[in-house]
C-alpha cells in the first residue's frame, strides 16, 4: 500500500528529536507498508538517525531551517514560521505527497496552520481536536479539546457528526451513542448554546443522540461520542490527567508509610505499570484534528517514545481507514439543521 | 456557646432522613456546644430518631409537611415548595434561629431558595457554590461548582474574594493564592471573559493572584483557590469523581485478575481505604454556597451518614469562625474595579 506515507514533524514536542526520531524508526520496523517523511533540520535528523537501523527506502528527511515553539502565539507562528517543520510538514499534505501529518507540537499554531494551509472541509466552521479518553467501553471519544474556546450551537452539532463518524470509521460501532457534556443542576440545565446543539443533534437522524452526559458517564459505558466546547473539554481533559496522577502519589505515599507498604508497593508495581500503560490520558495519546481537508494528528505535547509511536500508529490506522474522506462523506450526507440565529 | 445553631433539612439527599438523622446524632454528640433543628416530616423524624441515643435538650424537630425532590426543577419548587424542609430550614437562617442551614437536597433548589429567602449579599449578583478539592495542597477550594452556568468577569471576579476569604478564615492561609482556571493552547488563551476576570482580579489589591492555572494544577500545590463558572466548575468536579471511580474499578479488576492479584487486593484493602476516605471528592463533600447573607452548606446528594457527618462539622466549624460576616467584610472593603461593559 503505497499510499501509507506520513509527514512527521520532527522538531515539535516538548522532547522534539529525541521522541519523533526513535518512535518513526520503531513506526517503519513494524509496519513495512509504511512511509515517512521525517521534516525539520537535517543534520539534527540525520544525527538521531545515526545509531537506528530501519528500511532507508521508506525513510526521507524534508529540511525545515526553522520550528514552532511550544510557547510560541499561533498568530505570530502563522506570520513568521513559514518555513517551519510544522508548516512544511502541512504543505506536503495539502500537495497530497502524505496521507496524513503528524505532530506533538504547538497545539494552537497546528490548528491555525492548518485552517490556513490544509484549510478546512466544505461547511466546516470550525475543526475540532477529538481524543479517545479511556472508559469502561474501552474508551469514549471526546470532543473539542481545546481546538475552540467559544461554539455556537451549530459547531457542537457538526463536532457530533464528525465524532460520530470517526467511532463508526476506527471502531466499526454501528451507531455510536453521542451524548452532549452538560452538568445536573436542573435550575441551570445547561447553556443556551448547549441546549440548542442538543436540539440540533436530536433532529439529525444520521446519530445516535442519547441526550445530555455529566462529567463522571466520560468515563463509564453509556456513551461513545461526548461533545463539548474546547473550554471545557481541554479543561476535562486535564482534570482527568491531575486526578490519575495525584491518585498515583498518594498510593505511592500511603505505600512508602510503611515496611508493610513498601512491600505491597513492590509486589504491586506490574499492576499498576499495566494500569497506568492502559489508562493514562496522557499516554493513551494522539488526538486528531477534525474537519480539515487532510487528516493532521496531534500527539501530547509531553509524548515520549512509546506514546508518539501510538500517535503513529493512530495516523496510519486512521489513514488506512480513509478517515479524513469517510467524514467529509458523513458532513456532506448530514442534513442541514434548520438555521438559527445564533 | 448557644450560637452554635443548625437547621438540617433532613429530607434533603438521596438517602434523606437514613443518612441527616443519623449524622445529626453523631455530631451532636461529638460536639457539645451544637443545637440542631432537624426539618422534615415529624412522625418521619421522631420514628429515625427512636433507636438513637442524644442530648434532646439540643436537638428540636420542626415539621415540614412537604420536601423538594432531588429531580425537581427549581423554578417549579420556589413557587410549589414554600412548606417543604428546605424552605423552612432557609427560613429559620433568615429570621436568625439559626447560624446555618445544611442540605444534601436539589442544589438548583437551594440555590434558587436562598437567594429568595435568605438573599443576596449586597452587591453580591450571583452566589457561589464553593467546595474543597483534594490536592497536594490538603485541598484546593474551588468555586463555582454549578449555581450559574454563565458568569461575566465581575461575577469570577466576586468568586476569587469570597474563595480567598474562605482560604483566610477556615484555613488561616495568610494569602490564599488565586487562580482563574484557563486551558493551555495558545492560540486561544481562554475566553475574554476568562481574560477579563484575570485583570480584574490582578488588579484587586486584596488578593493574591498567581494568574491563569489548568485542569491539572487543582490537585497539585500550586494554587489554593480555583476560580471558574458553574458549569466548567460542575464538569471538572464530575470527571474528578468519574475518574477517581474509574481507576478504583481498574485496580479491582486488575486485581481480581490472578489469585497473587487477589492476595495483594486482600492486603490493600487498608490502605485504598484510607485513600479514598481522605480523596476521593465524594466523601471530601460540602460545599458552602457563598454570597447569602447566611450560612447554607451543602452536602452531596449522594451523602452517606459519615459525609453528612463531615458537612455538619465543615458547617459547625464556618459558623463558629463566622465566615458569612467575615465574607461580607472582605466583599464590602474590596476595591470596586473600574466598571466594564459586559
Amino acid at each position: 500500500m503505497a499510499s501509507l506515507r506520513l509527514a512527521v514533524d520532527a522538531m515539535g514536542g516538548d522532547f522534539g528529536l529525541r521522541s519523533t526520531v526513535p518512535a518513526s524508526v520503531l513506526a517503519l520496523n513494524e509496519n513495512s507498508d509504511l512511509h515517512i517523511t521525517l521534516v525539520g533540520d537535517r543534520t539534527a535528523i540525520a544525527e538521531a538517525l545515526r545509531s537506528q537501523s530501519y528500511d532507508s527506502s521508506r525513510l526521507d528527511i524534508l529540511h525545515a531551517k526553522d520550528s514552532v515553539a511550544m510557547d510560541e502565539k499561533p498568530a505570530v507562528a502563522l506570520r513568521q514560521k513559514r518555513e517551519s517543520s510544522m508548516a512544511i510538514a502541512l504543505g506536503l499534505l495539502r500537495d497530497g505527497d502524505v496521507s496524513a501529518v503528524v505532530s506533538a507540537g504547538n497545539t494552537g499554531a497546528l490548528v491555525a496552520m492548518g485552517c490556513i494551509i490544509v484549510e478546512r472541509m466544505n461547511n466546516v466552521r470550525r475543526p475540532a481536536m477529538c481524543a479517545p479518553i479511556p472508559s469502561d467501553n474501552g474508551h469514549t471519544y471526546m470532543l473539542d479539546l481545546g481546538a475552540n474556546t467559544e461554539c455556537v450551537a451549530r459547531d457542537l452539532a457538526q463536532f457530533a457528526v464528525m465524532g460520530s463518524a470517526l467511532a463508526r470509521v476506527i471502531d466499526g460501532r454501528a451507531a455510536p451513542r453521542v451524548g452532549v457534556l452538560n452538568i445536573g443542576a436542573e435550575l441551570i440545565k445547561g447553556t443556551p448554546v448547549v441546549r440548542e446543539a442538543g436540539d440540533l443533534i436530536a433532529a439529525n437522524p444520521h446519530l445516535n443522540y442519547i441526550g445530555f452526559v455529566e462529567g463522571g458517564d466520560i468515563f463509564g459505558d453509556g456513551v461513545d461520542v461526548v461533545v463539548c466546547d474546547g473550554f471545557v473539554g481541554n479543561v476535562a481533559l486535564k482534570v482527568s490527567e491531575g486526578v490519575a496522577s495525584f491518585i498515583r502519589r498518594r498510593l505511592q505515599a500511603q505505600l512508602s508509610a510503611s515496611v508493610m507498604g513498601a512491600v505491597l508497593g513492590m509486589l504491586l508495581k506490574p499492576v499498576l505499570r499495566r494500569m497506568q500503560r492502559a489508562n493514562d490520558p496522557r499516554r493513551y495519546n494522539g488526538a486528531v484534528l477534525l474537519g480539515l481537508k487532510g487528516l493532521v494528528v496531534k500527539g501530547h505535547g509531553g509524548s515520549d517514545v512509546q506514546s508518539f509511536l501510538t500517535t503513529l500508529r493512530q495516523a496510519a490506522r486512521a489513514v488506512s481507514v480513509d478517515l479524513s474522506r469517510q467524514i467529509a462523506a458523513e458532513l456532506a450526507e448530514e442534513n442541514p439543521p434548520t438555521p438559527v440565529a445564533q
